[in-house]
């Protein structure tokens, strides 16, 4: 009994004095993010000196240069692209719509057509059907739509206190609304922007076609022109004149952008984190998904400057086309398969570059067990969500390829980041300096832990 | 056995039965609060109707008759004005600073004079002379400072995760600087401002003078204009140009406004909530504490809303002079007392409009321990911080008449706290309408709470 007695203190004493270590790793971390950080100067850079990239743009192709240069200047132990092919859609000229009321009245909406969408041909004008949500769409006959624009104004749920709930509630409208509104041959759909405020920014995103319904023009209002369209369709017929410019070209070769600090004991077993590089083609994609960038990048950078040694490969990628594609996803999550990988545990930050609230985890059950027993070490950060739930659009692939690895998500504040997503005031000026930098701590500090425990 | 088994499988779903019950209520009244919520357009009629309102000037005048008119709409119990007596100080006409370099370089400074400051004799102009914080000025020989203007340049520690510790560690230097420069010689003292950014906003706010030791000039420096000076006079003498046109006025009649919801039970026993109708004459006042009046006012609002019959009566009080003397919360205190009111627990919310992170409690440990146990009911709102802390400076004075009251403060996040307080970008624009309604339901969830539960 004695001896079992002093392992057990021993023992008992040994897990305390890791976490006292880990402890003040962390708070080192933290200390230099906030003092000597590079992410803020690094986002700055990312959206004024190339500002927004959609996949296959002109500005995509220099995003990716700026990513190889950026990683190259931090001396990590390697930097190279990984080739993928994407899809190419471009917006075309400026959109034109507005209504004409029964009285001759011109009004002018803002809208932006949706990522994907077929062009209009030219100035097309038709009788505008409203519809409050998808649902009420599905369930209308074919001669209430057949002809018209179709108008579908889903409000995201102000409720829901997670505003990614309210946006995922909201998501059929602009994916699916093309398909449906053309099976009851509609000439096209506007739909509600997803956002929470009531402003001007109309929020573009990606839409999906069916091959074997008709592809129609999709296009999204701000959401002060829908709460003016809705309003006055209750009292009048209106027309919709709209004009969308957009087509899609030929895939193309792109790249995701990868840095490394190679494993010291365990080489060929990675920790893969990032974001996307790509971005909608309006703002700077500061939010989404610059952010995330830059978390991912400051934290591989904040590990390095402690002089920390990883056990693992910590992999850093900058994903390309996880706006409409997700061919990094998709490619990296092969390629590193193929390449005899081990991917042990992958963390996306794509959820904005505000205050940490904490981490959502897609693994096992004892993955979620491992997460929740970070919560002591993180609360001094106020990082408190430590949850179930999903990883990232980029990293989801990988689960396909390794059935074992833990998916992490960052979970920043959630409150602003639908005043913004996909518009075009999704800019530099909106990221605040300290919960930037906050991020990219706790970012490096999930790594840390994944590479001391796993 | 069997009876006793029963009593507690009684008892166990009674207290699972009342937790449901709150559990549905706080719920309505998030959802009230996000949906039809008055908070916001209330915050905006403040900031613009009113403006700037420090203690003694006409506005704040205004604004105790605006808050009688918003309280009266929302057709209360009751609604009155208690009277105080405060002090009245104004800046006058704007301040004037410059450095004159030895070249005859002319470098304009961006400066608000500290509130209670005496001015300047006109157009004053003394060599400066520099310390990096109180500590170095305290230790300084007095001939290194007599005849001079002492600059103390003490900037905000980053690596606080709660911005308000950072403010503490400052907030010597801007109370009692100068009272040491004076000690030593000084003809005024500059400070730089308490705040985070690196920007052109000085941050005005209080500062105290020893009848002892002479009273001399205090004014604040922006964070660019601190780092500019802390620059240059490293490399050369450096001559202050300086004038102030502040003065203090005899003592003016005030009030604190008050509203209240009746107690069905304990009419005598009294919930005291609030924030301060006062500010800084700099900005709109928004997050200070133009968000706690709101947070304060939209909580008792819906709690009428829901026909909400509390036990104890609600008392929303918006407390005036906060910022320059706490004559408000001081003669609350008394006034309360003397009427032979009981005073159970008090609310303050005086730290900005950002999304809810917790209360913080100064109580008796049991308080501590109750406010502990509101965590699963209040985690799905992401509140998290339910710490033994500060309750707020209005509150504060209850405790000396109340030993075992429970006093508590309002937590939201701070990273954002100290790039508004007391400059003149503390406006309305500022202020992110969910975060504020957020704070509103969760001050109505508390005070529920108190009510069903003290």
């Amino acid at each position: 009994m004695k001896y079992i007695s002093l392992f057990v203190l021993l023992f008992s004493l040994s897990i305390v004095q890791a976490q006292q270590t880990d402890s003040v790793f962390i708070k080192s971390l933290f200390n230099s993010a906030l003092t000597e950080g590079k992410a803020y100067e690094d986002l700055r850079s990312l959206c004024k000196d190339v500002g927004a990239r959609l996949s296959g743009s002109a500005e995509a192709d220099m995003a990716i240069k700026w990513g190889m240069n950026k990683l190259m200047s931090y001396d990590f132990d390697t930097v190279y692209l990984q080739e993928i092919e994407i899809p190419h859609w471009e917006r075309g000229s400026k959109e034109a719509a507005w209504v004409e009321t029964s009285k001759g009245e011109i009004i002018k909406l803002d809208i932006l057509a949706l990522g994907g969408s077929v062009p209009t041909q030219g100035l097309v004008h038709h009788e505008l059907v409203y519809f409050k949500d998808l649902e009420a769409l599905k369930a209308a006959k074919k001669k209430e739509v057949e002809g018209k624009i179709v108008f579908i104004n889903q409000a995201m749920d102000a409720t829901q206190i997670t505003t990614f709930n309210a946006y995922g509630m909201c998501w059929p409208m602009r994916g699916l609304g093309a398909i449906e509104a053309a099976k009851k041959g509609a000439h096209a759909v506007v739909i509600r922007s997803l956002g929470l405020p009531q402003d001007d920014h109309p929020h573009t995103g990606s839409m999906v076609y069916n091959e074997d319904v008709e592809k129609i023009p999709a296009a999204a209002l701000s959401t002060n022109s829908a709460n003016l369209l809705a309003e006055r369709i209750q009292e009048e017929k209106l027309t919709l004149s709209l004009q969308l410019n957009c087509r899609t070209l030929p895939n193309r070769k792109s790249y995701n952008v990868i840095a490394e600090l190679w494993g010291s004991e365990k080489k060929n077993e990675i920790i893969t984190f990032g974001g996307h590089l790509d971005s909608w083609d309006v703002g700077e994609g500061a939010h989404d998904d610059g952010a995330g960038i830059v978390h991912s990048m400051e934290a591989l950078r904040l590990l390095k400057a402690a002089n920390y040694t990883p056990k693992h490969t910590l992999r850093c990628v900058f994903f390309m086309n996880e706006e409409n594609g997700n061919m990094g996803g998709k490619t990296y999550a092969d390629w590193t398969l193929e390449r005899g990988d081990v991917q042990i545990a992958a963390i996306e930050s794509d959820r904005g570059g505000f205050a940490p609230r904490g981490f959502s985890c897609a693994g096992t059950a004892e993955h979620v067990t491992w997460l929740k027993t970070l919560a002591p070490l993180l609360k001094p950060y106020e990082l408190h969500k430590f949850e179930k739930g999903y990883g990232g659009v980029d990293i989801n692939p990988l689960k396909d390829n390794y059935p074992s690895i833990a998916l992490f998500g960052f979970v920043p504040d959630s409150q602003r980041y639908f005043d913004f997503h996909h518009t075009a005031d999704d800019v530099f000026e909106n990221v605040h300096k300290r919960e930037l930098e906050l991020g990219c701590a706790s970012m490096a500090a999930l790594i840390y832990l994944i590479d001391q425990q796993f």
